[in-house]
């Protein structure tokens, strides 16, 4: 099926939640305003539905394979990613004084969306090099700099994330893989990778791998792990490639989706070492992964958001077209297209709210980010970034489970033809499970919701964001009609759940911790949920101020409709949350552990 | 991984849910006490765990084949099913008369949970048979129970159902293969069928495809439709095969899960017309399939069940084994098995809860089954009717939903392993996706919940199930401890907020159905849940009964905890499907067709 980019919401979202005018205001974002954000989507938009949305199937029935070492990407891939870097795509956010667009997040998530809605194993290869660039912008010497930048912003180059060990995933203090000094500055770096998403390909001349490892001597667990970059082919003085690196892909996965993306296993230094140079200083590796850890969690909250606006579109693409069945209502005479049932609405708009919920929430929070980049007022900034740190698990947890079950909704739809390959909507369903996997488990973002987002400071942010969920409660309840009330009062409702839950995590994590983390997820989910409705309030705010002068009434009202669904639906959800974690807490670790 | 049957749990169910002893009363029932139901339970997880569960991911990895016409299965499994025919398997549930051993359900389901754990795949050609010898031993003729029951029920030939065409599934009425009456009383079949489960194969002499055809000059609609044998093999008067028929399996589909089941496209007649006889009589098709829908919606919930114990088993196991991360209550130094982690627990313990609560369910209905169909009391037998015809769609829809949850759980224990298909936990997620939607979709059992089984009676039945659940209420109340206490107050809550949705649906479904239907799958999903945390609220004073006895404490008491995690984790989701059915009824069809 054909993919259409939702450009008209993103500039929705762009302009009215993420507040684009203000964003245009800050140092460096001047020609940022909605007329440029407008011009980049629509061309963007053009660029993925032509070129990178046709090779999502491929991709999916024509994987990556590896031989011998060389992996060849699917068809088409090459090519599309020629053009993507031609078309300066991967710069966009980046640095101007390494060749990027310098472009606001607002902007950029909004493109990140349209691109892994086209095609989400194509959009990795961008994803991990993304966080490349950022962990040498603010980690790398001149000199890295220098060699690197330029041609990873460009496209020429592209970039990966070394974590993960066979007996080190989640918890990076079991990595393993040791990193030797060479009296030239430069290291021998030893060890196996796994799960590197690109680790090998055939898109690109060069390969920058950056690489965890320990420094012989270093501490044990995480306090001495060390960021290397290990480069595929070496590059020398002029920038020009040199040998070959002792980096080398001994297989690639076999994967339930994403399977255009090529998972690599690496091995560095089976053959004498592969060279590697040090980012930042020994040691303080992790600190520098978490910051390409933090622009690649959000980015993959981003493809949850564009898996389920993907999987939407083709269900009602379907849903207009099946014929089955009269009406429950008897509106039809007769056998009617499968959009008159009742359940089949439902589906629908179960997956609509939840994909522009999300959104809402992401593009929220991109501004946030760039207003905590970027404004010229400490405090403005410091309060920005404690907004936006808040929300990054709750964009990657939430935005990407929900893609699970967008997904599946996806797949019911289409009955029995949802089962069958070709249809294609089971390829979202497969490729969205890796979501609330990598960069960090959703276990792993609740841990950072419940221990540095929200006991840390003893609820302080958590709370701040209640306080403005209940000014956008009163602004709703100033409105008439019957979608704002009902939104008003289940915002109302679900904050004050979610207000009981802060209280309870803040009074348990050191107390009675496993009473907090056994309702860590639970807590992300409430969190994600309350959030997304509440930026779908404001979103009726906007709607109905645009509607009363006579803009747009169709998007408007349709605007208002998926608020009101959203608060009935999916809102309420929230309630049975904290009543699992407060009510809850103990009979979860209840049952030892060998009566499983 | 190998698979262990769950004999104690499921015998643990027989005896004291569904009360096997007095199942044992019922004329023709006498021999099938506790100590049969323990025997047939061991023979049958013996059989399963070393013939049927290791051709698992055999039939994954190498589907069953098309070529020329010809199916053939995957490796082993014409072997496999040899031995179950041969084993007397297929006979378990039906008439001695027939060779079959006439078993009640309640064990006969629990065997077949085994089979479906062990390979849903291969599992669905016996449940598709066992629907066929049903359709039959009520609306055959008796030449044709003569022709084809004891050969079905041996597992010498087997049966298939023939409903959905290109534009007609859910929707019978669109049904257009037609039968031409022949003057030996026979008639000519022709027409095309989708999505026919084992519709060609190689592990049985003759298949028996039963077939919704329209007689010349029938009415339109559901009211036209018949039903009629075609056999593959024309069978002589002697019980020899004879010519082959003109029914051919032109391909098979190509699937997102059960993958060793061949999906056939069967097309009747292109060489001058199959020979078909008449099942009963003619423009009553449509009320004998139901006989074999509902035998085949009822195997179709115990398969979800099954799938979610086997991921449930897969993931138990890797927690055990994998270590990772530090324990956040300090009880282990350095990294532990991540079953030590309280959100890994979280994620077992609602798989487990789920599978335990759907399992006391259907076993529940199971006896109910067997009362209704053999008690010497017309006034019991019609109330136990009512009971199971009220769970069936329960059982369907609740236990095959929740499936889809349990095995993406199960992907989410593994971490990243999970993604990986070697492990094995992505098949579940995979297979599973069908069992919401065959045999009748999750809606279309919603609408059978609302129309037939909810509001024809004005919600008698419904109500009638509250009442019995007060009662399990007012003993749990009678118990000390925490638990009991916690499981009264959560059914209590769950269900004041069942009877309200149940008032809503009465009261809505013909005033205004768009509203009533629009919440038909949510109440589904709320009742399931509901009778699911009743079962386990009557286990849980069983358990409490034996510990006091000092039988097997350590089962008992984890019974308990099992029961208490589902009451405080699961049973709050039913106020939010409430709210959702009741509060947002009109949001649903809100938004006009041309906005989505």
């Amino acid at each position: 099926m054909s993919y259409k980019a939702p450009v008209k919401d993103l500039l929705f979202n762009i302009e009215h939640l993420a507040n684009i005018e203000a964003v245009a205001q800050l140092p460096g974002c001047e020609d940022a305003g909605l007329d440029t954000a407008q011009a980049v989507l629509e061309e963007c938009a053009r660029f993925n539905e032509d070129v990178v949305a046709p090779l999502n199937v491929v991709g999916d029935t024509q994987p990556s394979s590896w031989k011998d070492g060389v992996v060849t990407t699917s068809p088409g891939f090459k090519e599309a990613f020629k053009q993507y870097a031609e078309g300066g795509w991967q710069g966009l956010q980046h640095e101007p004084e390494y060749g990027g667009q310098g472009l606001p997040k607002t902007i950029g998530a909004a493109c990140q969306e349209i691109l892994n809605s086209a095609n989400l194993s194509f959009a990795l290869c961008p994803l991990l090099t993304d966080g490349a660039i950022e962990a040498l912008v603010t980690a790398g010497s001149d000199a890295l700099k220098a060699t690197y930048l330029e041609k990873l912003i460009s496209g020429q180059w592209t970039g990966t994330m070394n974590l993960t060990e066979p007996q080190a995933g989640s918890d990076l203090a079991l990595v393993r893989s040791r990193a030797e000094p060479q009296p030239d500055g430069s290291y021998k770096v030893f060890g196996t990778k796994i799960f590197i998403t690109y680790g090998e390909h055939d898109m690109a001349e060069n390969i920058v791998h950056l690489v965890l490892a320990r420094v012989q001597g270093a501490p044990e667990g995480v306090k001495g792990i060390s960021l290397f970059v290990v480069p595929k082919f070496l590059v020398g003085a002029d920038g020009t490639l040199g040998d070959r690196n002792d980096a080398y892909c001994v297989s690639i996965e076999h994967k339930l989706g994403i399977k255009a993306s090529p998972t690599a296993v690496l091995q560095f230094g089976d053959h004498g070492g592969a060279i590697g140079y040090l980012v930042g200083e020994e040691n303080r590796g992790l600190e520098y992964m978490f910051i390409m850890m933090n622009a690649a969690r959000y980015a993959v909250g981003v493809q949850g958001i564009a898996v389920s606006e993907r999987a939407y579109q083709h269900a009602v693409a379907y849903a207009r077209e099946r014929v089955q069945s009269r009406p429950v209502d008897g509106s039809v005479k007769g056998s009617a297209t499968i959009i008159h049932h009742p359940d089949v609405r439902r589906m629908l708009m179960t997956m609509r709210a939840l994909t522009e919920g999300t959104r809402a929430t992401a593009i929220t929070a991109a501004s946030a980010y760039d207003a905590a980049h970027r404004h010229p007022d400490a405090e403005t900034r410091r309060e920005n970034q404690a907004f936006y740190e808040f929300l990054v698990p709750l964009v990657k947890g939430y935005s990407t489970e929900i893609s699970q079950e967008v997904t599946s909704l996806g797949v019911q739809v289409h009955g029995g033809m949802g089962f069958i390959e070709e249809t294609g909507a089971a390829q979202y369903y497969r490729d969205c499970k890796i979501l609330t996997i990598y960069e960090g488990t959703t276990a792993i973002q609740a841990n950072d919701l419940v221990g540095r987002k929200t006991s840390r400071d003893g609820g302080q942010v958590a709370k701040a964001v209640a306080a403005q969920i209940e000014k956008t409660e009163a602004e709703l309840k100033a409105l008439p009609g019957e979608p704002a009330q009902a939104v008003a009062k289940a915002l109302e409702a679900a904050r004050k759940s979610y207000l009981e839950v802060v209280e309870f995590i803040v009074a348990n994590t050191r107390e009675n911790p496993n009473a907090a983390f056994a309702g860590s997820v639970p807590y992300l989910m409430l969190a994600g949920n309350l959030v997304a409705g509440w930026q779908l309030g404001r979103a009726l705010l906007v709607a109905t101020a645009e509607l009363a002068k006579g803009n747009d009434a169709g998007f408007m009202q349709a605007k208002i409709t998926t608020a009101h669904f959203y608060a009935e639906h999916l809102l309420p959800r929230t309630h049975a949350l904290r009543d699992a974690i407060i009510g809850g807490a103990h009979s979860v670790m209840e049952l030892p552990m060998d009566a499983y």
